[in-house]
């Protein structure tokens, strides 16, 4: 039998991985989207080889079946599928935050079936299949998220995976430390870009602007939608990580309104200091 | 008379600007620098065709000198030139906050040369003339300061200036006018990316990490020494514009707080909106 990869969603991120997956073990790659023109885009593409717009018809016989859709859509599509996945078949995600996603999973994952989930750290400003690349995942991070069940096989599987897809770094998290790290290391970040552009001087231009606006802000544009539902998805790690950004630049402020270069100094001292650090890690 | 500029401070800004002056007028470029490792490395990679360690002893018949130092060090290096400098030199500056230093230099200039201060929206993440580089200002945004007395002469030598290094974004910009957009468009970009890096996951790896992260704190690693001292040359404007940010990561922390989804989509909305904006001006 062929081996048989199945995609559930075909947007930016699902579209990628059809694509960055082309002749992993020489598999066949079928896909579902609900959106008629990603589908025909897809097929047109050969992206995938067939395409549905409901996952039951085409998920029977995947050796491998990834979620990338919105986090909310999963637990009914699972659902819907139970009795249709194949015996020892592998089922993963790549939603951005796991363990209240996988609370509502755990309970409806059958019997016959391993579940892992992955999150691969790539993106690009812009959504959709139309902006879909195989090279989106070359040189990128990549988390596997076993569940406590996850066979060992699973887990070398999505490694396959990562490597397949060019990804360079690869880590096996427990999904509560996924979560808390993710907060820092992808939450923080971009609600920090989001909300340098909430305000803005109304006299200024580009001309007043060099790589600092430009890389600061870079990610300020992201899909509004699927952002507000990943953050409230992390909200209690995401806080955390917000009260400290908040305090640190409250630090600075304070350094600023009494006039103390010394600290001012000290603080971005430290940044730079931990900024070389994390390059190391 | 051949046309001659006279660069002080060969670190980065300096070294870069003389090496992309090449050519301009077909200036003689001489340079200063009290660091003899700075000034061998400037002869030897002709950067400037003479190096001295003191202003006094070159800036005598130089139609143009820009100070490239700490803005601190400029008011006493401005007095001890006072009697060298040529009839109608025009000097100039590219500290990036203007009106404290303004508020110095004017009573000290002498009433034979022109001033006109200038900002060149370029920098990179290491200093010193090693980091010197020829194209450092190819495609960047320009600002050029006049004073009130500034002749238009003088406006427009410096605009030949920077489309002759390659700047491509041109704004003229009243001093106290500059000083606001810039604590926006750069000193609060350079805090934010600071600030991400004073705490971190102890647990992250760069596997955790995508191109939102290393954006967001690609300027995190600043020269502390300079820019302490530039933000507190500008505390009042930064501080506003510090206020504005932690104004609304704190409603951006409010809504995560409360579970207001539709409040958070509507912020990250805005920014999005804000960015598209900023993108077209």
């Amino acid at each position: 039998m062929r081996y048989k990869v199945c995609i559930i969603g075909l947007g930016l991120m699902g579209a990628s991985l059809a694509k960055a997956l082309k002749g992993f073990r020489n598999a066949e790659i079928v896909g579902v989207d609900t959106d008629k023109y990603t589908r025909d885009k897809a097929l047109y593409t050969r992206t995938v080889s067939a395409a549905s717009h409901d996952a039951v018809t085409v998920v029977g016989g995947a050796n491998l079946i990834i979620f990338c859709v919105y986090p909310h859509h999963i637990p009914e599509i699972l659902e819907s599928c139970s009795g249709s996945f194949a015996e020892d078949a592998v089922i993963s995600d790549i939603c951005g935050v796991k363990k209240g996603l996988y609370e509502k999973l755990m309970p409806i994952i059958p019997g016959h079936v391993d579940y892992v989930g992955i999150h691969p750290m790539a993106g690009r400003e812009r959504d959709g299949i139309d902006n879909a690349d195989a090279a989106l995942f070359k040189d990128t991070g990549f988390i596997i998220c076993p569940l406590s069940s996850t066979k060992k096989s699973s887990i070398q599987l999505m490694s396959d995976v990562a490597h397949h897809i060019g990804a360079s770094r690869l880590a096996v998290t427990p999904i509560e430390l996924h979560d808390e790290i993710i907060a820092y290391t992808s939450d923080l970040m971009h609600i920090s870009a989001a909300a340098l552009c909430m305000d803005y001087h109304p006299n200024m231009t580009l001309a007043y602007t060099a790589g600092a606006f430009r890389d600061c802000t870079r990610v300020g544009d992201i899909n509004a939608d699927a952002w507000a539902e990943l953050l409230m998805a992390n909200s209690a790690n995401t806080i955390a990580s917000l009260d400290r950004y908040i305090a640190r630049l409250t630090e600075i402020r304070e350094s600023l309104r009494i006039g103390d270069e010394e600290k001012l100094n000290g603080l971005l001292e430290l940044g730079g200091d931990n900024k070389r650090l994390m390059l190391e890690k």
